[in-house]
């Protein structure tokens, strides 16, 4: 048993994050953790210009790469922390996985679909329900993206 | 070159989603169409079941699919004919990869995202413009679906 707190795993998926910086990606990052055992069971970040693929963003790659394993379209027993509010896309198919727990860094005023845009889960048609934690080390989430973005217009 | 209809383009999406029917998978079919010439470069169906992936929808298939074969994350000259409205996560995976058109066949007034729910496209922080045509054969788009339904409630 591992269990870990909120920033811990957020510091993992800010891990992530830099690390899709150092790839020249946009830098979010996400970890997927079992909510019994406390483990961090899949890690990424952003991937859509190595793969060529639109959908390779942090949380769609944890959720197809934990899926896959589980053999589910469906894991409900775990909580997924990402750096940054997900965009709507990535929002939706957190409700298609029946994601338990989604906690989130930094919110996205422009892209986001959780609190803002789509606000997916607020949506009549959406009966997922799902337990979320905003502003975990949104400062710091934040940052990272700010510093890329500086680089890339430097 | 090879011009064909949008009534012959839906056709073929649902080839695919009667495919996706003999499967065991919801039967919504997509196919991809280069605008220049024609012709059809990527079609599939709903995989979810079979992939144990949340996103395999139809749409996300054939985009992931020829956005990898094209060795890009934007295809901005093709247009893309699905059975079924697309759900709020595939239309933002539309919007993202830059889709030029959007034909629809049925409505979805549950779960899709384009002219319900989240309605992305209309969102003021969607920034893509869309061609989309609604409602191509969508009585014998939305009956495939009404059939795989009433077959699995026996």
């Amino acid at each position: 048993m591992n269990f870990q707190d909120d920033h811990t795993y957020m510091q993992a998926a800010m891990e992530e994050a830099r690390l899709a910086a150092s790839r020249d990606e946009v830098p979010i990052g996400a970890v997927l953790v079992n909510h019994e055992t406390g483990k961090i069971v899949a890690r990424n970040g952003n991937r859509t210009i190595e793969l060529h693929d639109p959908t390779a963003h942090a949380e769609i790659l944890t959720i197809r790469e934990l899926c896959n394993e589980r053999k589910s379209q469906r894991i409900p027993d775990y909580d997924l922390y990402v750096t940054l509010e997900p965009c709507t896309m990535c929002t939706a198919a957190i409700g298609f996985a029946r994601i338990r727990k989604l906690v989130i860094g930094a919110p996205d005023e422009k892209g986001g679909g959780v609190c803002h845009g789509a606000k997916f889960f607020d949506q009549p048609t959406c009966h997922h329900k799902i337990e979320i934690v905003h502003n975990v080390m949104a400062d710091e989430c934040g940052q990272i993206l700010k510093d890329y973005f500086k680089t890339k217009r430097g």
